[in-house]
């Protein structure tokens, strides 16, 4: 069954990007390698942070990272940094993702970044390339956070922006406490923080990433450059009622919270296009309770998850869905509550690194498309301490976290050609820096 | 927490009604005993039908019959049927009700109907009344809904108004199939099929209920005559779109079916007003799938409960629902699915049968009010094959399906009087026709 991803992504290849010593061949089979891991019969795969098999995915990669020369090392946090020597000392040019996956999730999200940045170094190898400065190629542990309902853990744990107190309210779906699972995963929660590093160490971050969505597959594209990722706010809204009997409590005078939401749900959809192209607003969890086929509700728990590269626009959309809500529960007779239960910046790339890639995909031939990232990565993480950049890679029909996700092998080895030369440019001006 | 529901009962009753073997004080006490099963931290209950709770309720209850001299037994769809003999044979004088909750109803619907019929015969056992024909007091399964999204499942078992592809299409949230939940209830699919009965054997139903609405609160009288049954049709609407990442998909080009649910869900509240006075239209139940915060939904499933007096008016108002569906299907640019789960047409109580009871409310010095029910009950699903009465108690301000469901101790026991001076004069005339 699976041999069939790296089937599936050879067929699709006709080889002609294979140079420089970059192969085709070789990320193929680590991505199917990789797919075996947790696999499940949909052919997608479970490897939640923290997990067997997520380890087991580590261990692999370390492998293959020894095989291509890095010194290799795991953290407290259960992140593995691949590291290479460059000419001369200094901060690194890092590059990575991780390994863990949603539930039934793709065999790209998050493997790719990780084992296309090993491939820039295998290439590197393979010519007898040597860079200026050091290189390290990094495996977060747990981004998609879908162990704790708490992602990007392990680059928050490298970057020192996860605390004590963050981790120890943290529990899985089947009541393990955070302590519990890292210790059953080897290491502990001193450990776990210990791993955040002095980020003089790192001097760059890029990250190689599917896009999870379609506008690179609608502009005819293979790659993309990321402009900025819109941290999302996550606005938590209750509407209350009066529960009664559905069929003796007349129409009039009911205060049913559900036909307020309704109304909310609805206005909610048109209000991001009064602020940005970008901006987004999603309603995707809503639970109402008590939930009987005969009973007017008492109460709609929903969360409205709004994102934006612009942070005004972003707040001013907040504030704007916020204002619907208390129309919306008004005009419908029902008490409403609101709460910001998480509003993360957006994180811009720098201008600087944004026309640097361009030229680099210039070079290549490729039209240097700008994206938003409205989804959160490591890079979003690390990006808060260093320059970063990330790479997307276009995704068929924009599939993500499910096991219909999938990315042209062609596509995937564009993208490591063009992290290479953008590597290979930003670690001469890194070096220069630094002499 | 829980004896305050005796306690309360108690405090608002001045025992002048104990009189010819009925006992405040004991119908009290049933009443908060049964209050303790399944109970919530509100003060409410969750009996949900098929559940170990409900069965706890019904074995209590079952011990209470014995002891009443009752000759006790559960039929293969967990019916209770509680018998006594009387002076000649031929079809019983039935009543009852269930005892099974909405999630987080009261303490009054379904246990007053059930445990005032045993109240009458506590009551004839205790003066030494010899019934001239049987009588039955009836629990039945699952009338609410709660559990499979289809109620009054013990009486329609009962009546042989089920039938085995009704069943085998039902599973409970939980994804568990009707079979697999009634095989852990103790009991099989036959076995729940087998407990239609030869309905020569039932003569007369009679059901006490709260009112569930404000009508006999406003017109300060302790109890009503029922004129008929509204029957209640469940139409299942489905939405379906497509999922994607919150983040990176952009507004345009969405298909939300949480965004067409919603202006569903607002439109339908104003259509019943197009139909009739009385028509009503309610949506309690919906569930988002997969119901994560970053996720826009790929399906939307949810039960519009339509409901009126008039035949006519309520399926005009059934067909105006699934245009309105279909219209914010097409305008959000979703999938729709339709499914009319069930639909019971209006039953009317026998002019007859309204005539006596009138009587027998005039003798007690009390105005014989009649109402519509808008709610469906046990007693609809038996009046579709014998004759029936229903009998509302008072609910203090209407509310049911909610722990503040509550009905003062004095009109419960005035209804028991009511019941059994009823019960008394029907059985003559059923003894006389036998005879």
């Amino acid at each position: 069954m699976r041999e069939s991803v790296r089937d599936r992504l050879l067929a699709g290849y006709d080889g002609t990007a294979d140079r420089d010593g970059v192969s085709g061949k070789r990320l193929a089979e680590r991505l199917a390698t990789l797919a075996l891991i947790g696999e499940t019969e949909d052919g997608g795969v479970n490897r939640p942070g923290f997990s067997a098999e997520e380890k087991r995915a580590k261990e692999q990669v370390m492998e293959w990272m020894r095989e291509a020369g890095l010194d290799v090392r795991m953290d407290g946090a259960g992140n593995v940094i691949g590291r290479l020597d460059g000419k001369s000392d200094g901060p690194a040019f890092a590059a990575g993702s991780h390994v863990d996956s949603v539930p039934n999730g793709g065999n790209f999200d998050g493997p790719l970044g990780v084992l296309s940045a090993l491939e820039v170094v295998e290439a590197w190898k393979e010519t007898g390339y040597e860079p200026p400065v050091p290189v390290e190629v990094i495996i977060f542990s747990e981004e998609e956070g879908s162990r704790f309902g708490a992602g990007i853990m392990g680059s928050q744990a490298m970057t020192g922006d996860m605390g004590h107190e963050a981790l120890s309210v943290l529990s899985d779906s089947e009541g393990n406490s955070f302590e519990e699972v890292i210790s059953a995963y080897g290491t502990t929660v001193d450990e776990f923080l210990g791993a955040a590093r002095d980020l003089k160490e790192i001097g760059f971050y890029a990250e190689i990433h599917i896009e999870q969505g379609k506008l690179l597959e609608q502009a005819g594209l293979p790659a993309g450059i990321v402009k900025g990722i819109a941290g999302p706010a996550w606005l938590n809204v209750v509407f209350r009622g009066t529960a009664g009997h559905a069929g003796n409590t007349p129409m009039i005078g009911r205060r049913d919270p559900l036909v307020a939401a309704g109304r909310f749900l609805h206005e909610v959809s048109s209000l991001p296009a009064q602020f940005s192209d970008t901006a987004v607003a999603t309603v995707g969890k809503l639970n109402v309770s008590p939930n009987g086929a005969n009973v007017i509700p008492e109460e709609v728990a929903l969360t409205v998850d709004i994102r934006d590269l612009d942070k005004t626009a972003r707040d001013g959309l907040v504030e704007k869905v916020r204002e619907t809500a208390k129309r919306c529960a008004v005009e419908g007779g029902v008490e409403v509550s609101l709460d910001l239960a998480s509003s993360i910046d957006p994180v811009p790339v720098p201008d600087e690194v944004r026309e640097e890639l361009g030229q680099v995909f210039e070079e290549a031939g490729i039209r240097p498309m700008e994206l938003m990232s409205g989804a959160g990565h490591d890079a979003m993480i690390l990006g808060g301490h260093v320059p970063m950049a990330m790479i997307f890679v276009k995704s068929i029909e924009g599939i993500s976290h499910n096991p219909a996700e999938w990315s042209d092998l062609g596509d995937c080895i564009t993208a490591v050609h063009l992290l290479k030369q953008f590597a290979e440019q930003r670690m001469v001006k890194m070096a220069a820096h630094e002499g």
